[in-house]
């Protein structure tokens, strides 16, 4: 197997067939159309990375690191430890510190008892009605605003690839939840002056590449078990797992296109308050956080 | 295995267990549901329904006709041959028509040649830059739809079902043919005078059902070699297969869904005009099918 590029022997092939650094350069210019496409960044953006220290979120802080002088923003990185005993992992914190100190980005850390000033973390998961990881994220979107707003940042950078969005898409549409279809983009923009705006600059990239991406780049990367690529299994993984195997083309050609369209769902469109308690915003009169904060 | 229902032996297990009546008063009122959350009939309406003998079209026929007093509108049947070989079969004529004198609905009858009065039909494939059912679909949605009109009817009903609709949305979806999606309704309203409404009743049926409906109604079929259900295999039947046995609801969910979303793409809407050639409606001003023909 050859590189399609330079004809060496080729170490990866997803679509086409790639030695290391015609793969890195081939990855690395595919985020920068894309950051150009749905114009990501601007001159001057300070960009709030948040790394849990995977495959993906550190494939997304080195290539913004990388095109860092390309489109002239600023970085940083936060590492955010959720307390959740099968996610936390002691070694993360320092891999995610080190690929910071070698790199000079800024690095921050907080965890989600210390940010929301919970002494017994767990609680909080046991009163929330929805399952753990959608407890998780939606208390990990509740600090990666706040805490990059606090910080004088003005966007936030997640590690989402393909595989993420198109299963986001799937098990959404199907539910019928179709106000999340539409924040499946490259870019959400801000809809209030303290949310900010969120980009993905990995929503065209697989997570086979961002995988062979720090691999090639020799990264060291912090995997939790509870959410690997390699153990997770679920029935849309095995999907599309089949899926690739008969259209390999298929989920980048599907995220391409599901860019490009506005889908609008019979939802009413929300009202946004101030949180009465925290300030941060939500449909309600008191945000879910510090609702769940107030029950334990 | 017992019926849900009546709790008698079941023949039938989709997603749930049903014997033979059961089946067929459940299916009915499914129709019947999104006959009235769409809107899809009025009071008068003149409906012609388009029947290729198959599973499909046929379980649209007989259902239509089973709630015609109910919602007290009228029908007619068209039988188009469509002139090509592996898909004409001399009993489809007979067995449609026989359905129809069973039941006292209009038949009408013609075939590709003999409605654009073209000799040698084959040779409109040749010149076609197509691929043959795409050809053949394009010709057949012009015929049903000018045929409808010169006949007096208001509306015109096809046998499309969740399984046809899914694979047209994944297949348009993932090419970015974005002007297709937004057709793959229920109802598609007219756009202009001289375009009638279309209805899919089994919008929400799967094929599965629509066999066993005609199986337990013993109503004859004439299966086209070309397009069986049980011989045809492409990549999206193979992928439907599996997404299937992992997730038997995902289909009639998806399709439930879409039926309530609007999906906006990047394209420009079109213009539309009378082709200069047969005054029908067309976005250039000779219709394709006009195009066609001129080219033989």
């Amino acid at each position: 197997m050859k590189c399609v590029i330079c004809k060496r022997n080729a170490e990866i092939k997803v679509l086409a067939s790639f030695c290391p650094d015609c793969f890195i350069t081939h990855y690395e210019r595919r985020v920068e159309r894309l950051i150009k496409r749905w114009r990501l960044v601007n001159k001057g953006d300070r960009i709030l990375i948040c790394v849990s220290g995977g495959k993906d979120s550190l494939s997304c802080a080195e290539v913004l690191y990388r095109l860092k002088n390309r489109f002239q923003y600023e970085i940083g990185v936060l590492n955010l430890d959720v307390n959740i005993p099968q996610c936390s992992n002691e070694r993360t914190k320092k891999v995610v510190e080190e690929f910071c100190k070698e790199r000079g980005i800024p690095f921050y850390f907080t965890s989600f008892a210390e940010y929301l000033k919970i002494s017994e973390i767990d609680k909080i998961f046991k009163v929330s009605r929805r399952p753990i990881c959608g407890t998780c994220g939606m208390i990990k979107r509740y600090i990666f605003n706040r805490f990059a707003r606090e910080n004088n940042f003005n966007k936030v950078a997640t590690g989402h690839c393909a595989d993420d969005i198109i299963k986001f898409f799937f098990k959404n549409f199907e539910s019928g939840y179709f106000s999340w279809i539409d924040k499946l983009k490259p870019f959400t923009p801000s809809f209030h002056p303290k949310v900010l705006p969120r980009i993905r600059p990995l929503y065209n990239c697989l997570e086979i590449e961002n995988y062979a991406y720090v691999k090639f780049k020799r990264i060291e990367i912090a995997t939790c078990v509870m959410c690997s690529y390699f153990t997770r299994k679920d029935e849309w993984d095995e999907i599309f797992r089949f899926i690739d195997e008969k259209k390999p083309q298929f989920k980048l050609n599907f995220v391409r296109n599901l860019a490009e369209v506005k889908i609008i769902g019979p939802d009413k469109e929300k009202e946004y308050y101030e949180c009465e308690i925290c300030g941060e915003i939500t449909d309600k009169k008191i945000c879910t956080v510090c609702n769940l904060k107030s029950k334990i």
